[in-house]
């Protein structure tokens, strides 16, 4: 029989997949250009010269029954140790291949890492403003996810209701730093108090709590800054990563899970990585991609236009009275809508082929994400859209 | 905490990567030539060259953010329809594309195919032998499989004891033809009766029973035959493919569910996939590739030198007084063991560099698989090993 629990899920279609859906019905009417489509995090720039090259050479000079062979389940070795080598030099790490889980995207990274240190019934806490698919990733595993409101002066974290919401049965921590949709970038300050308060309650409760970070933006941070590494704060941490953003891949699924080195049970991990994989069907990530990527490990496309579009917006909306944070990186900005309504500011945005995604879904009320990943010039065109919807219906 | 229930899996090897591994390592001491490797499944011919040359004109000649964007949930519309089409002329089937489900090869389509059509508890029934896989696949569902002794006669169905297995909590039949290990190809007859007794038991238990059915080995049927499509004699049938062995992609992770138009709630099925991939972290398979087969939907590699060499070992079996089915397809063989303990038989064989699966985790005792998808030299050099193995050890 049809598995009820499934169909029953059918209503529930993510609001920015409906959004982007409507972006391109609209297109079709007045001409894609025209709509000002801020509603989906897909890269606008071209992955870099280096990987299509190294993707031709594979092809092209490759051994085709070895390319496009089984990956050992726990990822091809070589692969593995690139990427190991790679954090190390950056982030100042320790890692070995066998710390490594290749994985289809941060999707895959994600759900993985959740089985590994969790059971059904555990919590997982997450920090809003947060990734709507969270969600059904934690229910996927069966455990619980419970949202920490969001601390909108700054979207770092909110440490006052977190410590009230810790409990003997949180097992895992999830958080996502370049945060989507805010854009923030949680500081060493942040990333310090986090670890010292798991040191304590892992004390304190007798059993590990486990940080899951989720990092797909880890490239994209502005004026020149740079990320603080969250596993070189916290030992018992499970690095989550995508290159869909860095090299702009998102449809070739390819990441992966760093075990940290000092997590417990480090060596355990990657191997109990392999066994959830044998359950969902995850079986690796494609062969030859894993080959590519491996070769332009250092590399990113050209992210710069996500900084130029940053700042245009932000200038834009500043000067229009929004209140916003500035974003610290990926390519979301996330202000405070000009009514307590955030769903019914969109509509009303629509009016002016502006596409932007009211913010309940990322579990904070009254705000609205748009993600500039398009070119710079329809940035600019949709200054005037933006200023005539504000004028229009709020009178600023 | 990290999780208990695949902390304790860790154990639990897979038989067939074990030996493959061991043949690696023995490679390294005599040279792999000399090791005569009949553990893995991974095919020997390279992809088409026309599927090489799609790839690279669309990484060469294609746009970079379309390519390798994300994919839509439920797969790229026109990869959908091309498959559909594919199918409808082949088989004479009526799919259109939103019946269609791509997928992470083979792995990720009976997951999700699962998923859909039970709950956990419900009982999955399969007939040895099976692909050992399959029992990680059905206990990540937590449903229960139950597997039903095999017709050693002719490795099709033996329909006696699957009759007295059957009882409502069964919501699914898993088939998987051609079959790996035994090489059988279900014939119209076996599956005529299949649909029959499902059909019948679907109105005494007044619920309907999916037949899942894994067709990976499809295209490789010797003696001029074809596979007679399953879903073309039973309404509730979930058709699951990878093109890993047709196209000798295993590592690139493509495949599909196709949905009989005709089963109950087919509109529905494919969605609840795109809602069941969210709790996985499947998310598509890889956009590139979706794109790829679908230029060579109808090709094959060369696949003739399985024929080949299933011809040659059946002969040298046959004239070594094995006692051994003839296969239909697939590029495996599955003879009786020349004593009981089919292990104790395989570990002998390995003092001639012969390595060969024994049959327990096929569900089946005192037999062993043999996949013959290597060079056809080789098969003709390991004949000698074979008559000496059988010679010195059993007297023949």
């Amino acid at each position: 029989m049809i598995n009820e629990q499934y169909k029953a899920m059918l209503g529930g279609k993510s609001v920015i997949r409906e959004l982007s859906e409507y972006a391109t019905r609209r297109g079709a009417q007045i001409g894609y250009e025209n709509v000002f489509d801020f509603s989906l995090g897909n890269p606008s720039v071209p992955a870099p010269r280096d990987f299509t090259d190294a993707m031709v050479d594979l092809y092209e000079n490759g051994d085709p029954v070895a390319i496009h062979g089984y990956s050992p389940s726990l990822g091809i070795p070589s692969v593995c140790a690139t990427i190991a080598d790679s954090l190390n030099h950056r982030f100042g790490m320790d890692y070995e291949g066998r710390h490594i889980f290749p994985t289809t995207g941060a999707a895959g990274a994600l759900s993985h890492a959740m089985r590994a240190v969790t059971k059904p019934g555990d919590e997982i806490i997450t920090f809003a403003p947060y990734f709507p698919e969270y969600q059904p990733y934690v229910n996927g595993t069966g455990a619980h996810l419970t949202v920490i409101p969001a601390d909108t002066a700054s979207f770092q974290i909110n440490f006052e209701a977190f410590e009230a919401a810790l409990n003997p049965n949180v097992q895992a921590i999830l958080i996502n730093t370049p945060n989507n949709p805010s854009g923030a970038v949680y500081s060493t300050q942040t990333l310090t108090k986090l670890a010292a308060i798991l040191e304590t309650k892992q004390q304190e409760y007798g059993h590990d709590i486990f940080l899951i970070s989720d990092e797909p933006y880890r490239e994209i941070v502005f004026d020149g800054n740079t990320q603080p590494y969250p596993a070189r704060f916290y030992a018992n941490t499970l690095t989550c990563y995508s290159f869909s953003k860095s090299l702009s891949l998102p449809g070739e699924r390819i990441g992966y899970v760093a075990v940290n080195p000092k997590a417990t049970d480090a060596d355990l991990l990657v191997p109990m990585m392999g066994q959830i994989s044998r359950g969902t069907g995850h079986n690796c990530p494609p062969s030859s991609i894993q080959l590519g990527v491996a070769k332009v490990i250092d590399e990113t496309s050209d992210l710069s236009v996500y900084e130029t579009n940053m700042n245009l917006l932000y200038d834009t909306l500043t000067s229009l009275g929004f209140d916003v944070v500035r974003p610290g990186g990926t390519f979301y900005i996330f202000p405070k809508a000009l009514e307590e309504d955030a769903t019914a500011f969109c509509m009303k945005a629509k009016d002016y082929d502006l596409i932007l995604v009211p913010s309940e879904s990322f579990g904070v009320p009254g705000y609205f994400r748009m993600a500039y990943c398009i070119d710079t010039e329809k940035v600019k065109r949709s200054i005037g859209a933006l200023e005539r919807f504000v004028h229009e219906q709020y009178g600023k």
